[in-house]
């Protein structure tokens, strides 16, 4: 069955019985001009939205449906876990081609339901429209965080540690044996494929560093550690040094990497993508945060310091290089 | 000078740069994982998304690039206007050809800059990427309304009169006028044009009519008068009807029909795009709404009745015609 038997009533209607039971906060989902939300006195609203393009964002031929879905209201999530917040709400606006079958289009949303049950959010409205080319996904999603439990970027100091959530690289990795069809199978393989294609937004962790009141400043891995290191440093006027040693690797990357002949490093620097958790801690804080653990796992890594000005990698052998944020930049042909 | 040149954090230093100053709810804007808003105690937060794409809700040909970003965040002020709210603050994300102009990218922002000004909406995020195939536009914004004011389109109750502000089916006239090139000049044809290219959202009026709490009901009027009115009937579980001579059709329109051999109320029935709010009002408050002015112009003027299931329109003779909701549907052919 084409969406187009069904229309845009018959998509909306489809959308809406699929949906967890709405977050107690929220009066009016979907179907009225605008949605409303009751807010917990004494926190601030936070908000974010991201476009999730196809062709650009994703390659429809590497992501099932549910993947797509999934992945596009995750990563939204991820930046309201950056600031410290609770996500509560997300509105989905959606571009379809009028060819696609009912049965993709039920895929995308049942990965954007789960995504949503996993992180407590509801859907309380958006759009839906057609598009010229491929899917368009624009999601906007809302939080609350207590006003002096907010992390911005901009605040870290000079003496701070900084440490990272998680492992990094992964991510890319996985999106090159994707794209590269490399014959690669194994735990290993699944392991670093599921870290690019459903990634899982560090929102327990952010609340954990931000009630605690740990991080000067805090940022999610979405562009890589160089380039995402570099906007905390550009924001709170610092610079920062960062061991190799330090940099988490999983077992999995390391392992890959070693079969490729690759630097698992280069991954962990310029890969993006890992939505983990970038964050600066004051020396007098640094000895809780090694201690304190998710689900008996280290919270975070530690893997540098605050500096004055450069942003620098010290290898192995203590020799200092400068680190550049080379990221990804949607204008300019290949790296910026 | 193209934006491939100037880049992505170009693109965003640019627009930081235009923006109106912050609302003063607004704690922090662009340059962040998310913006983050002070919520005024006691009020909801209300929010709504549109996305607004070349070739499917506009072509290039017809809009001025300042045209196409005044109207993307002005349809959705429109919304927040519905449910008797004040905007506040709007993300914009934002898919761009890699091979636009910067001049052109600059004139989209002053259209919505231009909009943000008129109506007190801050920019306080977003997303910026590059689209394999014209301009892409996603905005959400979002606004605040008091609990017992918010307007749903669900409380409609039999007996109340409907009521609607400004005149209908002008938007309409104009982008046939636009598409057609219809060899018609003069003050009456610039003036429908521009109903269509430059809408103007009813904030003002939709702050009236819920401080004074006469509106049981309230939608803003974006597919056409027929079609709004069925989404009141449906959430409301009531019918209307509505009296051909009470729809407020403007001298231009009247004028251009009667040029063109049209009947001005296909315009006014199904055309969409006026923005103007639909609203039902208890059988107690009418003679307020009826004397209620805006600048000297009438609030809105009263077009019909709510009954109890039909949906008619009674015609100059008394005669009573079955009124369907005919709208645009995105992935159906033709009208719905």
């Amino acid at each position: 069955m084409k969406l187009s038997e069904i229309g845009e009533l018959g998509l909306i209607q489809r959308i809406k019985e699929g949906l967890p039971l709405p977050h107690e906060q929220v009066i009016l989902g979907i179907g009225d001009d605008a949605a409303a939300l009751r807010h917990p006195p004494g926190s601030l609203v936070i908000i974010t939205s991201d476009m999730f393009l196809e062709g650009i964002h994703f390659d429809r031929a590497l992501f099932t449906k549910f993947q797509i879905g999934f992945k596009a209201l995750s990563v939204n999530i991820s930046d309201i876990a950056a600031m410290g917040g609770r996500p509560t709400a997300a509105l989905i606006s959606i571009g379809l081609p009028a060819n696609i079958s009912v049965k993709d289009v039920d895929s995308i949303f049942e990965g954007i339901e789960e995504s949503a049950k996993e992180y407590g959010v509801s859907i309380i409205g958006g759009d839906t429209c057609r598009s010229r080319s491929g899917i368009i996904l624009s999601i906007a999603v809302l939080g609350n965080v207590e006003e002096d439990l907010m992390v911005r970027r901009s605040r870290a100091k000079l003496g701070d540690a900084i440490f990272v959530t998680g492992t990094l690289g992964d991510s890319a990795m996985g999106l090159e044996i994707l794209k590269s069809r490399l014959r690669v199978t194994g735990h290993g393989s699944r392991s670093l494929i599921e870290k690019h294609l459903l990634p899982k937004p560090r929102v327990e962790e952010g609340r954990i560093i931000a009630k605690n009141k740990w991080a000067t400043s805090m940022i999610d891995i979405s562009d890589g550690l160089a380039s995402d290191l570099s906007h905390i440093c550009d924001e709170s006027a610092v610079g920062a040094e960062i061991y190799h040693d330090g940099i988490p690797i999983s077992f999995e990357l390391k392992e890959m990497a070693d079969k490729l002949e690759r630097d698992p490093l280069y991954y962990a620097l310029r890969g993006g993508e890992d939505y983990e958790l970038l964050f600066t801690v004051p020396m007098d804080r640094v000895e809780e945060v090694i201690k304190a653990e998710v689900e008996g796992r280290p919270l975070a890594a530690m893997i540098g310091n605050v500096i004055k000005d450069d942003r620098v990698l010290i290898d192995k052998d203590g020799r200092r290089h400068t680190l550049s944020p080379i990221g990804y930049n949607h204008f300019k042909k290949g790296k910026k």
